[in-house]
Formats: C-alpha cells, structure tokens, sequence
C-alpha cells in the first residue's frame, strides 16, 4: 500500500501535499487546529474585505513553501536528510503556533513581556514531549541553534517562508495585486553556500521586487489607516476593560480563559502553567466580549465597543513629522468635553505613537547574492542596486487617531 | 466637485465600486456590517481553508455584479430607470440581511418556521422607514412584486445575481477552480424579452456550464461528508444545549442574545419585535459558546463541542440508497455502550437524512433561450441539449453521521 | 555537480522543469523547434487574439502534465520504471511532431492520405535512429504496442495528456475562462487497474466537468464562424493555387519546400524520402505564399487570398438540417455573376460541409471509474450521470461558407 | 436599435468593448489587420514560449485601458468631449501602425532614418483623407499638439496607456508574474492638475511598483541575453543579405515587398510614396526569406539564417564594464579561422554593443505627485522615495554576442 497523504486545496497554490503521519498528527492537535480561529490580518478586513484567511491557512501555505525550498536546494546537489527536512516544516508548521487573539495587535497587551515567539516555543516543547521526542531537530532549528544554518535561515530570515508566503497570501485575499511576489522564482534561486542561504546571480531582480512589495504591503495594507485606527480601538478596549476590572467593577469576557488573562496582566512567570488555559483563547472569545460590552454601563467601555463593532472607527492621520502637543490638547479638551469625560479618559478616544518600516534591514540579517565567480555581495552591494542606503534605514511616520468631534 | 464614491478591492472582481449615497449609508448601517460576522460557507472551511469569506463580501460580490448586468441590458435598450437600478442595487444588496448565525445551518433550529427571506424582507422595511421610504421599489423587487419582472428575476431566480456571485466566489476562495462560471460572458448574454429575464442563443454553451458547475459545486463542496457532518453536529449542539436548559439545567450562552434566541424557540410570532436583538447574533456568539460549553458538566453537550472545535468529527457516509434499520440500531447501540448513554441520547452521535439537489429545476423558474428569429425555448428543449430530463428531477442522496466506535 | 536542468517560465503552470539530457536534446532538435512556427489553433485568433501559442509551447504543457500525472501514479503505488517514464515523456513530447503547415485544416489537403500521426511516427523513428534508439518504448508507447496499457492512455486515449493540455491552453489564451478543466484535480484522480488507466470514484464530477467544456470549446471556439470560413477559404486557396500549376500557369510559393508539395499532391508512398523537406514547412511559408498570391494575375486566387489576410472572410451559417440545394443553386449564380466567373468557379467561394463532435464518444475509448469496492463503470452508467446516452451519440450541424452578394 | 458594438475576448483583460463605428471601421482596415502579422516582443518566445502575442492584440489592449482611463478621469469631473474621447481612443490604437516586421530590431535597420513614429503619423494621416478628416483630433493628440495635454500624455508618457497595456501584457504572456503591474489602481489614481496628467497622493506605491517592473522587465525579459543575440543575428542576416546584394550576388526575399526594402535601404524620402509597400510587410516576409536563406550559397548569409531557425545562437555575455579589444580580437580570430572566413566577415558572428535603460528618466517626462493640498512633487522628490538620485541615472550594460569556438 501507498503512504496516506493527505491534499489540500489551496486557491493560492492549488494543491497542498502533507504525506508524513507526525505533519498530519501535528495538523490535527487541537493547538494547531485553534489557527483556524485566528485571522492573519487581524482588522485588514474592514478595509480588504477578502482578507479574512486563518493563521491556519499561511501556516499550512509556509508548509508548503517550505518543502518546495528544500526540494529546490536538493536538487541543486545541497545535502538534507530526511529527518532535517522533517524538521524544518514543522519548525515552519509551527513557527505561529503561539500566536494569540489578534495576533500582533494584542501581543504586547494581553500577555505583556512574552512575545509569541517564546509562547511558541514552549507549545513546541510541549508537543515535543506529546510526540516522544520527534521534534527535536525542529526545536533547534526554530531556536536557530542547528548547525545547518540555512535551515533556520528558511524559517526565520529575510528570505523566509514565513515571509515569502505571507506577502503571496495577503496580497491574494486583500486583492491587491501589487503585492504578488515571484515566490516560485525565488525559490528557485536559493541556494547554500558556506551553510548559509544565498540567492543565485540571476535573482537579484526578483529579490529587489520582493523588497519593493513588502514595503508596498506595509505601508498600504498592513498600516493603512483605517486598520491601524481599529488596532488601536481594540488595545483601549482591553485596557480599559482591564481597567475597570482593577477598579472592581464587574467586567466579565466571553470566555473563562479570556476573563483570566484580562483579569491575571502580569502573568509572564506563569505562562507555562497556563498554556493550555491559553490555547483556549482565539479571535472569537475576545470579539463576542466586546459585543457584550456594547450596553457595558461603563461609557467609555460601551462606546469604544459599539464604534468598533459597527466600524464607525477613530479617524486616524499619518505624517512624517510629530504631531504638535498644542493640538493634541485641544482635541483632548474637544473630545472631553463631548463625552463627558475627563480629559485623562478622553486619551482613550485620542492615541498617538508611530510606526517604524525598513525596506531593507541589513542589521536583522543581510540579503547574500552569490555570483557565477563564487563571490558574494549584499544586494545593497551590487551593480546598479535598487536597494540603496536610503532605503536601508528606516522610514518613520507619526500618527494619530482620534474621535473626531462637532 | 464630483461625486463621493467608495472603491473596494475585491481579489475576485478586482474593484467595487458604491456610488450612491444612499447605497453608501445602508453599507455602512451596523445591519450590513453584523455580517461581516457570518460565515458565507459556514464549516466548509474544514475543508477548504481559503472558504472563509463572509456574506457581507457575497453581498458587495452580488451588488457589484448587478451593476454589471443592468449596465449590459441598458446598453441594449433595455428601458430601465435611476430609481429602478437603485431599486435593484438595494434589494440585492440586502437579499441575506435576515440570515442568522451560520446561516442556512442553523436557519431551520435557532428560531424554528421562520425562512431568512422573511426576516431579510422584516429588516429591509424597517431600514425603508430610517431612509424615509427610499427602499419601496428594492422591497417591490425583492418581493416579486415590481411591474418589471426581470428586475426580480435578477435578484432571484436561475440566474440571479445571487447565484452568479456565490458560485464564482465560493470556487474562488475553496480553489475549487472547476466551480467557475463564466459569470461575466453570462451578464453579456442577458436580455429582457416580453418583460422576462432571457439568454441570447449564443450564451447556451455559457448556461450548460453555470448548471454544471453549479451541481459540482453542490456534491462536491456544500455537501461534502466533512462539511455535512460538522453542521450535523452544530445542530444537535443547538439542540441539546436547548433540551438541557428545558429541562432546567444551566445552560448559559456566551452573549445574551444567543441566550435568548436558544431559551425561545417558538419565537416566530414575536420575531419583528425582537429583529434587533436577532441582529446582535452572528457566528462569534455561536462558536463563543461552543468553545464554553467544552467543558460544560453534560457530557453529550462537551463532548459534540470538544469534536466540533478540535475538528474531530463524526464520520460521515453517503449514497442512494436509504441506510438500514438494523444498521443503525447496531450503530446506535454501540454509541451508547461506549459512551455509557441512552439510546435515545445516542442519536445525537447518529444522524440520518438525505439531500436532494436538481441540476435544473424548471419548477422553480425556467432558463428561457431567446433565438434570433424571437422565437423562446427553455434550455432543456433546444437543438443537442446538455440538460435534459434527467437532470431536470432531483438527485437525491441519503447520508448517515455517525461517532465511530471502537 | 547536480544534473543540469533547463525551467521554462510558462503562464499556464508557472514553470516547466525539463530535466533530462535526452530530452534536452530533442528539444533543441530542428524537428522539434520547427514547432514554434507552427500556431497551435490556426486561424483561431481572428476571432480570439489572445489564441497565437504555438504547437512547441503546447507540446511542452502535455509533456509537463506527463510528469506530474507519473509522479502521481508512482506515489499511489503504480510500478513505473525510470525508462518508462522517460519513454512516455518523449512519446508526449513528440506527439504533434508530424504536423504541417495549419495544422488539422491542411492535414488531408497538403499531403493527401497521411495523417499527421503518421509523419509523427516516422520522424520518431528517424530521431530513434539518431539517437541510437533511446526513443525504443516511447515509440512503443505511441503505438500503443507497450504492455502497460496505460502509459499509452496516458498519451492518447479519452483522459491523455494531450486534451489536458490543449483543452487548458485553449481556454487560457483565447481567454474563454469556461473552458478551465481542473486538470490538476484530474491528474490526482488518476489511478491503474487491470493494466488500464482509470479514474477514482471522486473524480466523476471533474470529468463530467472536463467533458463539458471540452463540448464547449469545440462548439464555441474549434467551430467558431468565423474560424471555419477562415479554414475553408485556406483549403480553397490551396486548391486553386494547385488547380492552377496543374493547368500549367504560373503559380509559386514563398519557399522551394511548399512549391514542391503544392505541386506534388500524390506524394504519399515517397513521403518517408521527403521528410526533411517536409520538415522544412510551416505556418510562414503558406501565409507568406498567399500574401503574395493577393496579387496573382488569376482573379479567384488574388480575391481568396486578399479576403483572408485583410479578414474580410466568407459568410459563415451552422444549422442542425442539410442546406436546401436551391438555395445554393441560387447564391451559386450570383455570385458567378458578381465575379464575373463561371458556376462551378463560383464554388471557391460558397462551401458546405457538416461538423460532428460528440461530447463522450465511448466507441474511441471509454472512461472507466473505479469505485471503492474495486468495481470499474464506465463514466456514463454511474449514478446520476451527466453523460447520458444522447451526449454520447454525435452532434452533427451543416455549414455553410458564402460570398455576400449585393 | 442599439448601437452595434464589438466584444472581444481578452486574457488579460476578461473583455474589450469596442463601441464606436469610426473605430470598427480602423480596426477593420488592412493597416490595422497587419498588426496581427507582426509579434509584439519579436524573438523573446525563444526564452518565453508563451509571448507570441502581436501588436494588434497589444493595440487594442492600450485602446481598452485609455476608455477606462478616460472614464476614471470623467468620473472625477475632467472634461472630454465626446470627441476628444474618441480621439485619444483612435490615437492609442494607431499609435504602433507605423511597426514595421520585427518592430524595434529591425526600425533602424530595414528603413534607415525613419523612425516607427514618423511611419505611424503618415498612416495616420492618410486614414484621415480616407475617412474624411474624422481623425484630425487623433493626429493633434498624437503629435503633442493638442490643447489639452493630457490627452497626449496618456498616449505617449511616462504613465501612458501604452506602457500600462504592454507591461501588463508582457508579463502575463510570458509568465514573469514579477513584473505585474497595478494597472487598474493606477488607472483610478490617475487625475488633471493645470491640464497635465498627475497621480494622486495615495497611488505613489503604485507608481513605484510600476517603475520597478518595468525596471526587471527590461533586464530580465526584454534585454534576456538569448533574446538580444538572436535579435543581433537578425540584424546581421539583414545586413549581409544587403551586401550580397550590393556586390550583385542573388539574394531574393521571399516577398516582393521586403525584396524592395532590402534593395532600397535609402528610401527615406520616398517612404511616403512607398507606405502601402511598407504595409505588406510583416513578421512573416522576415522568416520565410531567412528559411529559405538556409540554403543560399554564400556561407556566412545561410549559416546565420540556419542558426537563428533552428535557434542555435550566438553565446551572449553583459557585463557594466566594456569588454577588452584584444579579448575581442582573439575571438575574431579563431572565429575567422574555424569558419574560414576573413576577420572583417568575423564580424558577423562576434557583435558588441551596449544598452541602456534609466527606472526613471525624468527628461523624458516628470511624474507628478498631486497632494491632498494641491501641492505637486516629482516622484522622485516625496517623503522616503524609492526612486532616488541613483535610479535617475541610467543603467549601462555592454554586450558581447560571439561564435563559440571549439
């Protein structure tokens, strides 16, 4: 009898293939199977409508990106045995695994000082032990510890699957087309080279483009305004909610295991002991308590939960230079007074901050173009470079959200 | 100044574009945007991980092509109004407002004898009154009632705008691609003869097509065994949280409105006095309490949401032919011996019935061909017809769900 | 050093990988490259302008879904041998190789009593030759004279590699988006029983869908109007031209090659010691023949030949009943009289015919599904079948070509 | 009755409407028909297979996306009379009527002195006695002489409609998907400022993307080392069949047509009294006369013809910097040697040369950033631009094409 496999089907890549018993058990554990409950894109939906796909799907799409680079690299002559290839998908497989509700809008907010990273890293160890050891080589590689370096470079890098298979998919479920990378061509153009990942000559145009996308996605999807005005709506509620709670009002979550973290903020030591009360928690526990807090008898809380949920948002400007404080105050004032609030709340309808994007970040860890001549250059180096210093430091934007007032 | 007008990136028809105020203000009304909330395809994400759109994208979809058609049948002297293709933008617009949570699933359960279409009409009266009687020709249309007849046919019929926009949708986000219709060569193919909706003879190939994909789509994604076993399962969850509280055990769900909904069932009289409770529910309330009631004390009730939300299903069988008794009764008796219930509590892990699908039911309303001579047939009676009496009677398939035992 | 491999950029499937150095070779063959000059779809692009691929380009698809559909075979088991494969490989590769100048519309005019099979075969052979008869099985294969049955199926038979690609090809550059097959979908339900190819019980709704749009291509683009006119005004021309150096006037083509089959019409016994002449011919010497014909001195020829590069073509009408014969009488004389030639001249320009096509034609080949249970039906006689006995007798429609008269 | 109208299947685009009756009647022209005769991106089918499309598909591309543009622009209250509507339409559909075969390669080659442009507005002109003056708008915008600028711009700019078609088609015909454009967002973002064509604020993204496509379509398509040599090897067929012909050797073409330009290369004067000479002349006079050259008795003339058709090319090297004179004489040398022929007649097997091409050349023309406040700033001048100083600048690469020797 042949192996069972099992084939997926995927509007982005057609088909995906999944044909080893430990990916399919992996797939199947309820911890992977709570991915389908959180949005890749958090809010991006109030603007693309279609981008309403699953950490689930990108996880599986990785997955698949993933074992076309190394069947890509094997065919160029590079030595990967089978169980480093097993590794490295199930690294990527469950490179997301620890991700909360809302993803990055809520990280640092609802479990503050544990980044998702490190989440993810104690569910792997977890279903290391579930699995008798079998994902060991996987940890390492996750941990950046293996000694084959391009394995984790393909995991965690510039040029990651991680990467290549979020700017395919966004860009495909938002409709925005500008965002389409030549993932497939890249992929061909990988290679190993004194064990790290490299891009062969002829991909330098390819590579130039995928920097050109990203910094596109950023700026036009993943930070437009009306996304960020509802990221930052979603992190007032929770704080005030979190909030109101300190103060001994009676605030209850949807969900046990919600209504613990809100209750529990400082939770960083015992996060181990909680895992499994976290893998509780996905995007649904937190979106049916804010319907609930939409006739919450405290204002603030109510309000901000109607205007999110109806999407009647903050408006939200973007400029390069900080906002001046003198009007800052007077908006303040404006929004205090119309609400009846103190000028202190009124910071609740008036956020500020900025957001930060490099095109090219040379000092996460630099792009390497290998010549026909076995010379290596970083792709700012090269002859004719797109990618140039400008481009190399980072670009800063200032915003500001707020309720605009009569 | 011109015209303010709002354009929404769409990956399956590459831009919307709303230009009507009034359009703009019923999307943006808290009613439209509930079902950015509900699921187009329910659980077929189980199987098709991309199918998550929601019907508020389905509604833009169908909106969007409506403008397409009306634009096509004026171009070819089609007398139609401005405030008759407003008519027919709203009422498609608002043709699945009154779907609940997990739509045509829980239809029939959460509030028994009332169809979608009636509460969708409810609310479109009841918007009609906040826009001072500017839906009265959309709720003509959507009731059939409008002197032009192919406006309604439009929004329901064989080849509504409806249809056109979910088949090439849901092929589009399963990847389903052999679902696709060529829905944009039928819009150039319709016309209007005698005041009905008819196909130019050179659109016939185009029709046979639809009808096809259509059946494929229905056999192999809306009733495929995964799909049709997890809504199996949601509606005996629905039914036994009921029957627990009934019998006055705590049963509580995650908001109150679902709460309500679960706790007055035979709601269907007082329906419009409650529409604006019914439209605080969506899919999150559902799935919320699902996600509690995992580890509610009844045992059937945790152990039906623990599989529903691990996606560890019942298994699923299907064919023409009606299951056996003593099959079942061997089935039933093992399910109870296993999980230590009665018999009678053993249905809720056997679930039986069939499905019925008609490639082309005339009955319903016939596909009407115009030839150039003026002379009308129906798409099963011209030269070499695809559709012909067989597939013009149901197919129908029984199907059994059941918990596998050991 | 891995093997050298050569990756294609194609729009239909992303990249073709053509790995091995036989086949590199007869690729880079003159025979082989001949096919680039040779349009795929004839004069198909009058009426689709997208529809210009080339039979090289179309020879490369099948042979990438030749590796993929053995991929997937040798992953569910099936014993196929590395020879084998590359035997089926090249089989496919060199399919269309025998092809002439406009392919199917000239194949029985050009050299009469020769099928393009034929010539395939023997320039198979003669490439055997040269390459010391490394092109044994495939020959084999092609003949359908290899015990594995299948791996000729595979080639030529109802599900070959050959509809699979021309049917997506087709439909991807004519941009007539309703002849998409899920060849993808299609190539994972194929399966091996008895030594014969088949198709696993899921897939009977793929392969009515592939059925169906392969009635649709032919319907609506093989047989379009104004595609026939074109290829019978083709065949008119070369018939006149031929007419014409048999009655000794001056006729020449563009090049010594067409010139020497124009005027050798009976060459089918010597055709073996032609070969290489005849591999000499394609598209550019007929087109270029004829624009030069535009200013013949014979008027029948110069009128034929300009009416076809200006596309001002003949009129063209499809009917299910024969033409009536008076009515052809009758636009026989006015057209005589219009051109001023006689009655039996006045046919180069009014030509009747009939087309068949039959949607599954089980008396070729039949389509067999193997169900669970190990029982094969034919794809016809299973349950609820779309194909039903009046698909499977022929469609036939009477044409008729004509010169508008005043 | 309604107006007639004309649907056309494109890949690209789903459908092209052609509406107007003046431009049936262009489109209907023999001029214009030629277009499907001459291939849009000559012999870049020898790397990508799939780009055979033509100049007349490209043209009514071009003509599809300015009714588009021109409806954007008339949405946002930019005044086009009807007139001006159909003359830019007619403009950009003419606008590569003057290509002769093999467009770019052969311009300054096949009729030295004339550009395409030049040939281009003299058709133009004489379409417009033909059709009684209707094209006189057509002519005004064309040649940059209308009042309204932007009409011009749209025909021939940095942001024309004829780029946006070609760059879109391009890629989409080969399969390079990296160098898809967002033609229809920046279609949207396009708008009027002091009658000349500029770009919204919120399309700078876009408008990056585009230059950067454009940017690796160049390198990686249109300049692709086979492409270039086999396009210098058709330069060097034509120039040796010249001189074979000056020295009074035979050397016929296959056509009339091309026979009269390659025996006249100084007709720039008399090009005006030899244009509908010019316009018999396609893509296939070219290849048939270099078939039939295979075999012409002067060695160099048939070995370059039996090279190019059989696509066994000249080795091709770019490099920034020249290439070494004395490297360039060895090669002369041994080529000279293994062909025995002179040095001088090496010098059709061993080309130099160099190409050039600038992101973003803002002598041409500047793209304009429109602001929200009306300010307006090159593209290269907002906040964090991507191109910068450098991208300004043009890029050199010098080219070698040479015989390998043994």
């Amino acid at each position: 009898m042949h192996k069972k496999r099992k084939i997926i089907n995927d509007p982005v890549y057609g088909f995906i293939t999944v044909g080893d018993p430990l990916e399919l058990e992996i797939i199947a554990h309820p911890y992977f199977q709570r991915l389908r409950r959180i949005s890749q894109m958090g809010f991006a939906h109030l603007v693309y409508p279609g981008s309403v796909h699953s950490r689930f799907h990108h996880s599986l799409g990785a997955y698949h990106l993933m074992s076309n680079a190394l069947n890509e690299l094997k065919t160029k002559g590079i030595e990967i045995t089978t169980a480093e290839e097993l590794g490295a998908k199930i690294a990527i497989l469950l490179h997301d695994i620890g991700h909360g509700p809302f993803s990055h809008t809520l990280e640092s907010e609802l479990i503050k000082g544990i980044s998702h990273e490190t989440i993810s890293l104690q569910l792997m160890e977890l279903l290391n032990k579930k699995f008798d050891g079998q994902l060991k080589i996987a940890i390492d590689i996750f941990k950046n510890q293996y000694h084959k370096k391009f394995l984790s470079q393909l995991v965690s890098g510039q040029l990651d699957m991680d990467r290549m298979d979020y700017l395919t998919r966004d860009s495909f479920f938002t409709g925005v087309s500008e965002g389409v990378i030549g993932y497939d061509r890249i992929l061909k153009m990988l290679t190993v080279h004194n064990g790290e990942l490299m891009v062969e000559e002829k991909g330098i145009y390819s590579i130039e483009k995928f920097l050109v996308a990203r910094r596109l996605m950023y700026w036009q999807v993943y930070l437009h305004k009306t996304v960020l005005g509802a990221e930052m709506m979603l992190i007032k509620i929770v704080q005030r909610a979190r909030e109101l709670a300190a103060k001994g009002e009676q605030v209850f979550a949807a969900s046990p295991a919600l209504d613990f973290f809100l209750k529990h903020s400082q939770i960083t030591k015992e996060i181990e002991t909680n895992l499994s009360l976290f893998c509780n928690m996905d995007d649904y526990d937190v979106l049916c308590s804010i319907k609930n807090w939409m006739t919450h008898s405290d204002k603030i809380l109510s309000l901000l939960c109607q205007m999110l949920v109806n999407r009647n948002l903050l408006k939200v400007k973007l400029q390069v230079q900080p906002f001046d404080n003198s009007l800052l105050a007077t908006k303040r004032k404006k929004i205090a007074t119309q609400l009846a609030i103190t000028e202190e709340e009124a910071n609740y309808f008036l956020i500020t901050g900025h957001a930060t994007n490099t095109t090219y970040n040379p000092i996460d860890e630099r792009i390497h173009i290998l010549f026909k001549d076995e010379s290596v250059k970083d792709i700012s180096e090269v002859d004719n470079a797109l990618i140039q210093q400008q481009l190399v430091s980072a670009v800063k934007k200032h915003y500001i959200c707020f309720l605009k007032t009569d």
